[in-house]
């Protein structure tokens, strides 16, 4: 995998380094003094400016659940200074099918608009494929909207295989 | 909701009575002794064939993980006299997108070859729509393979908008 450090994965679990350009990027898992970031990255986006903006306990609570889940790892990349330039959740789901795979699913990719076109995404994504290898995963998974078509191709580069169609029910509707 | 008795649902919890054609049928939580028939199901299907037939141990230790997590929600629908007629798993992912919505996900949704075109894939995907808004999920989603264009409509005409694309990456391929 190019561009990260192995050796420091294996000894900072949940942890990692990822390099692009010389400049070394950190992974980690989120803290609750995150959230605000967080958030705030999900809600500039085309899609996410629309759907974001519930009161800050349902991010809080929400949180709460994710961090106690140990299916679920929110991950968060960080340039040096500690900045937080990206996130994406990681889902683990066993299932019966495909040989009683355990399914590793990545949801919630964001990259700070301010560090958007650096070519952070590749190896963040790597990362998260890694992790799920980690974990035991045999599939990675993910939907992206209909309209990211950019992210689509950005997908298919890193072997994802256009095989589905995701389809949603709102409840709240 | 059409067909089913909603005052069974609320007394036996993961249980619930389904009506189709004077006939009734019972969702309820899947258990050890179901699995060879579960297994059969997945591997009973277009692309199930060539997926299943890994050692039942595969099997066993996926069904342990699976009944072990209470965000995992393995169902199978019976007939009046025991026999599993279908099987269906239902996920709670908690995420901070969409104002921190729980997401309800469906995987490996089967009716048995021999109860096929019966109608009962309608209540039973309607059962499980119900039981992720009672757990709390405010979108329930799923991804179904380009190929199933049965499905597709099947799934439109239960609510569910084909709004994304659903992308996998196999780690043993």
């Amino acid at each position: 995998m190019p561009g990260v450090t192995c050796d420091d994965r294996r000894v900072i679990e949940n942890e990692s380094a990822v390099e692009v350009d010389g400049e070394v990027f950190t992974v980690r898992a989120a803290r609750p003094a995150d959230l605000p970031e967080l958030v705030a990255m999900l809600a500039d986006d085309p899609l996410g400016s629309a759907r974001e903006g519930a009161p800050p306990a349902a991010y809080e609570q929400a949180f709460a659940a994710i961090d106690a889940d140990p299916r679920q790892l929110l991950a968060v990349l960080t340039a040096a200074g500690g900045a937080i330039v990206g996130t994406l959740q990681l889902t683990t789901i066993p299932g019966l099918s495909r040989g009683g795979a355990l399914r590793g699913q990545i949801e919630a990719v964001r990259v700070h608009s301010g560090h958007r076109g650096r070519g952070l995404g590749s190896p963040f994504i790597r990362w998260a494929i890694d992790e799920a290898r980690r974990r035991g995963c045999a599939i990675v998974q993910l939907t992206t909207d209909r309209s990211r078509v950019d992210a689509h191709r950005f997908y298919e580069r890193l072997g994802f295989v256009d095989s589905h169609i995701g389809m949603k029910l709102d409840l709240r509707g």
